[in-house]
């Protein structure tokens, strides 16, 4: 054994991703987990779509051989037995996440879970309707066709980068139809605006401090001067205040995006248009 | 107490969602383990961006209420604490999602978390460059532009209804540049295709029968007559025999998206163009 380094570098810590299916509900914990720490070498593996002993037994020891953490998504009871009784008798950490919930709805309603791997993720009509909307954000996105607003569940106006597409996308992964429009002072407003209902609208607003720096980084990443009119804060404040006005006229829902992440907004978008039950989808 | 009733419906199941955040981990456990059954009655509460304590317990008594399985993200040691007390002593059913691998991180590293509620939604230089590859993916999607080839990290080629656009949006929220390019036999492809590394390249197919129902349920969609050369057999036939030939020509990665979900197809591609440390994001 070697002496004691001094700095000794943070151990290289192996994370797992043991899944019958894509794995997605395990990484997103793992990827939650990992956020908490600032500086950890972690060394992901994913042993996604595991449908034979023989590879779930090959993933097992792998893993053990990292002595890795490993978190497994498995719904076949023979899976799932000899993924915990190899762990336990390896004394390797694993969490079984689904079980535990499985189990209680099982005992709860009396019903058998169907054990299907991959359930989540079957080509449904909710899947088929998740695909149309994401088809329908890309083709409604940035005021392209404002036919679109009166098909879709959602319509989002904001100033320049205020979030309208990757909300737009993040909402149709929850298998709601958005579209946007952006406001632009000079530019004419499609009349379809004002035959949708209001309580589909959602006006986005932000900070002019804020619009000035996500700008002038633009502009930068451009390789242009940083500070033109498009970053110009008195320009911002015309065009915030243009957008405030029209979301009065349409008395619409306002959401100021300053401090707020994507999934953030979305939530209150959701809560705020009443299609919370969309939460749960994506 | 009424009579036992024959043909009872299921009763109805409460699932709490209880996070100092967007509460996306949990409402993706709670899905996966919720697809599992095919006919439950569940209710979906989502008790999001809990930051006051008193809300926390409002949050919690309202579970209480509804005798809810509860599954919550918290990363305040004090709130975990409260909840996990409050569900043992009102013995409701909870499960600590984070916990288990934050403190075992915690355990291997001997560094301690920095307990940052939502900290995997910071507004850091990976959300940055996510949102920059959502739009990159709208904005170089159907081929709209094919100068985005170059700058992308994947460029997916396909007959229509491959799931390009889907796909796109998907590995974008993954942090990968995807732009795609739809087949068209009668079409000239764009230079700029022979100036990409063939290793950034995935061609997609499917099978005749199932591009075949795809495109006759889309013209219905359409109110239009289902049997059109768009979905004649022969004609989709021609379609993927030169598509198939193109793949070949390029030497890239071909994948047949018949049996497979978007997750799934990218998970495979991820695999095979090297880029699996993406899948830990979005």
């Amino acid at each position: 054994m070697q002496g004691v380094l001094y700095n000794m570098p943070t151990k290289d810590i192996y994370i797992y991703i043991i899944s019958d299916s894509a794995g997605e509900t395990a990484s997103k914990l793992a990827q939650a987990s990992v956020s908490q720490y600032d500086e950890l070498n972690i060394t992901f593996v994913r042993k996604t779509f595991v449908s034979e002993k023989k590879d779930l037994l090959e993933s097992l020891e792998s893993a053990k051989e990292h002595n890795a953490i490993i978190i497994h998504t498995l719904i076949s009871k023979e899976f799932i037995q000899l993924a915990n009784d190899y762990c336990k008798e390896h004394n390797l950490f694993s969490m079984d996440l689904l079980s535990p919930i499985v189990n209680e709805l099982a005992t709860r309603s009396e019903i058998e879970p169907n054990r299907i791997a991959g359930a989540v993720h079957s080509l449904n009509q909710e899947y088929f309707s998740r695909i149309t909307a994401m088809e329908f954000a890309v083709k409604y996105d940035d005021g392209k066709d404002p036919k679109g607003f009166l098909d879709a569940d959602i319509v989002l106006l904001g100033v320049s980068r205020t979030s309208k597409t990757p909300l737009s996308l993040f909402l149709a992964n929850k298998n709601l139809k958005v579209a946007n429009l952006p406001l632009i002072p000079q530019a004419t407003l499609p009349k379809e605006l004002w035959e949708v209902d209001p309580d589909k609208i959602v006006g986005l607003t932000n900070n002019p401090e804020v619009l000035n720096k996500i700008r002038q980084e633009r502009m930068r990443a451009y390789g242009l001067d940083p500070d033109t009119a498009y970053s110009n804060i008195d320009k911002i404040q015309e065009e915030l205040q243009y957008a405030n006005d029209l979301y009065e006229k349409l008395h619409c829902v306002v959401i100021n995006v300053a401090d707020l992440s994507i999934e953030e907004t979305a939530s209150i978008i959701l809560e705020a248009l009443c299609l919370e039950e969309h939460s749960f989808l994506g």
